[in-house]
């Protein structure tokens, strides 16, 4: 499988950890993005379509062709309980490439969500149902079904690579993406830092100044900053 | 009444059938677009101010002067119970033309909203007021009351042509506009595509493929799609 | 101070008069706008992170760094009960140099909010927390600790100019700045605008129409509007 | 023939007069737009693809699909001399749907250059034939041929309604469309235009000022305006 | 004089020291921003609207407002030889403000050229009287003469503080602005910083690394970078 | 070497082969996007710093980290005779990470060009010295060397995928990258299809239709296309 390699359907993927994507689903993206090192962040174009919206499950990823979304159908066959559609596009498109409909298919299959970079349509309808979605637009407009795209490719969404099995976590902070190979060890990771944040926290509502807790004071002052009245 | 003619109001215009305007507020947006063969979409950057704002009702046409919100006080005078003030502008202007003053004049005559291709402001009042806008930007920056545009002629609104007394619905998909001609066929036509869509979504709730719903499966072989495993 | 210098924390700045930040707290953004001679604002792509955040308050300044976020520590312990960060960055940046642990220590300061003319994190417990944020982008970016800015020099936020001490209105309108040595008379002006929309609201109810509230018609007429039937 | 119809060709359009069209193409697209009472310009993010281009001739209209240019090839032969081809998309769309061996077929019909609402491609052999086009992009990624849109019905191109055989005037300012039944009167009004402005050039150079050759001082002290030393 | 003070008209301004003008038209934008410490670029959307359009000199600002053109006029009455105008508006507008009659009258009275956070028309023609423009957007769109801006007043254009007096300098990498109580000191450091650069430059050339040149390895080896094959 | 690593440099990287890259330098980027099946191209907001760049040759990458560029010093000394620098981000930050010392260093590596999804600054000096860059700005505000990113790892460019050693071309139409895997079989590919587009060049300059050519009259028939007078 190459990225973005067009007309192919992988139907055998090696998804992720599920104790590690469990794990990953307790933190928030931002937490899980420095918890990696700070990489595998999409772009911050990508927005949830209603409040509240959140995400965490394995990636099945489709590659759509412009203003065409045939390849939605054919991902719907190869989702299983727990995963994410991932979509990205062959180039720049802002129509409204999925619905209610595709979305009661996907979620009769267990699918958790979708990632898209492009847009999507009834997202009233799509809320009532509890359906999340992360995009970059929403747009009535409709789309055809005429040309071949792929499944479960790697591809490129939002600036981020994702391959079919990675764990994708979205919420009100972004998207991010934790490859399949790394998710117990970023999950791990996460849970350390988040039990540091607690301990900060608490000094930080005490009133304890970072400069203070982090021993910024000298370094700052190494750096040259001058204090005046 | 030619386009973006400047300086005239029409009074007397016809309004599209009272009872189709009344069938199309019970269809999405996305559904009447469609219904009427894919065209009539506002661009996808105009958005609802509030969540939950809905409008469906009969065009009154407003070409504004940018910065400049005199015709919104002409065009008062113009809108009848049922009404939608649809304000387009001659050249790109984000300020916020209107604002709840305007709005509590709008209400007093009837209209059901507003539609403007520009910014507007006191949006937390329009909220309480119940009065829905879909707007391109917010931006509490006033604007003049110096230079003539016109009130019911046809107007660009966010790249649709829009005549004085067609129908316009909007939703949290976007802005769609039917011509005053036009809209008892596509009323129908709506009808006619949400019970198929009643249908459908039954079909893929009960775990039913658009693969196999739509028979597809024989067009994407010929296509060329190859599954691996 | 002048604007932009790098390196310097000023330590004891004018605040405007509290009883004038208490008395422009009651206003909103465009209706102090007005007050002002429609003069202040920040540009419109600045936003509140969560529905229904508002932020009156006196004006503690920050200039960043790009992807930089050290000042916001330092600027941590100049920050007063009743104060309002306001940050603006040296080049356009869009990561997210905010996040819940900083604000836990900006609102044990007595911080009323933040402006950041960049991107913020941890926007879900900033909602939880009650702590405003208006922002130009979310993003779950991390920053570093490297470079040194400023706090309390006069900085341009969002094409505003802002000085230290000056009073900072933030609401889903947008954000407004108003002058400390102005407060007073702007919230004096504020007041008196109100007052007179009170009425203008009541008469726009009652069906009067601008054009004779205002006196429109004879002007409109000169400037050569023509009505058609 | 309505607006956006899909899936025709008019074959017999009615073109502006060509003695109009002749006398139009000596003007620059910004007195011609003053001389229509400052309407018909397209959006300013139209741009020539390469320094000095410029066009003038009437439209053959053509509507597109997304990323898709089959009726580039149906209004080739709609394309007579002296004719600009004017594209307009039913969605936004960026990808290159016109190259050179396009341009070489529609030169070869004697069109004079291009305007499309969306992006093109060889650029570079496009200026060595001087195949002048104006677009909103330029992204060498190619299009399909499988989804029909229409050829010489009325389009909305860049925010701008054009109708078939309107004349069509691009330069380094912009593009602005004269309907074919004012060309005449357009053409005559920027050449008495263009006379005036003669006369005030020279008096500008001459070191006469506006404020002077217009009797603005008067005006301008009425509406307060101070002078300070 | 205040920031954004509207309806005021300075005429007495204290321009920069001529010499330290003239001496800061020998070099760039990107030396002189580095020489001032990294300060006073405008944002990178401020274009030249020709190839090789550069810009010296002390400015004469101009707070417009959208829309409207008047207090160009006003302007030009106030700009002596070596003067640079520099147009700020109350808020964002696109339209063309400023053409080659007004480039005529300014030539006329010695002005070296154009800042505008707007756009411009005719560009053509100032190309060829050799009128150099830096705008945000170049627009046929004409514009009106009804409210008052004012002239020699401190402006927020495209992101930077302009007094006027101040040293204004443009080339293709931007605009940058000197406060004129720093003129010579910045233009003695701008003189030092080349000199060095030229050192550098042959050094570069000569195949010398900045790795050795800036003594970066140990730094980059403590940062912790590792070489792999 | 995983993609978006930091902290690394790779010394050792496999250059694709020497003869392929030579025979893709003949073809422009829209020929090669087609002869690879329509991949591999770049955002089209990466555009040419001046007219007439153009850069084939092998791809050095660089991982930069936001308004820091301290790793194109690391580059430098990676790069060979035919190579070009393609850096990426890892947010999006517009600075003018390069100039034209950095690019005299380049150029005495043997560096053909730089592409880079961010901003450079010296773009007069750059043409002069006839080193070509493709960027997403330009900007003269300058970066600083504190933190470390990567060099010769997989980076995602302008959301395309670039490993060190793939063929990277740049033209007026915007970037493409083959991998070096593929590259003699895709410049094979251009190879046939530039000869076939001599043909049909020769035919439509003739005045043959690509109605005719394509025999594309039937398949529009069954479309459903009508012709009307």
């Amino acid at each position: 499988m190459t990225l973005n390699q067009l007309g192919v359907v992988k139907r055998n993927i090696v998804r992720a950890d599920s104790a590690a994507v469990e794990k990953l689903s307790k933190f928030g993206v931002a937490t899980i993005h420095e918890a990696m090192g700070r990489v595998g962040l999409m772009k911050p174009y990508m927005r949830p379509i209603y409040l509240g919206a959140r995400i965490c499950g394995t990636a099945v990823t489709i590659l759509l062709q412009p203003s065409d979304n045939w390849m939605m159908h054919v991902a719907a066959e190869q989702l299983q309980p727990g995963d994410v559609a991932v979509a990205a596009c062959t180039t720049d498109s802002f129509d409204g490439f999925f619905g209610d409909l595709l979305a009661t298919s996907f979620q009769a299959r267990g699918a958790r969500g979708l990632i898209i970079d492009a847009g999507v349509r009834d997202v009233d309808e799509l809320e009532k149902m509890g359906f999340p979605v992360f995009s970059r637009a929403i747009h009535a407009k409709g789309t055809i079904k005429a040309t071949l795209g792929s499944v479960n490719i790697p591809v490129i969404c939002a600036g981020t690579l994702v391959n079919p099995g990675d764990v994708v976590i979205a919420d009100a902070d972004g998207v991010v993406v934790v490859p399949a190979a790394m998710a117990r060890e970023v999950a791990d990771a996460a849970e350390k830092r988040e039990s540091f944040e607690g301990e900060k926290r608490d000094k930080f509502a005490a009133g304890v100044l970072g400069l203070d807790m982090y021993k910024m004071r000298e370094p700052l002052e190494k750096a040259g900053l001058k204090y005046i009245d």
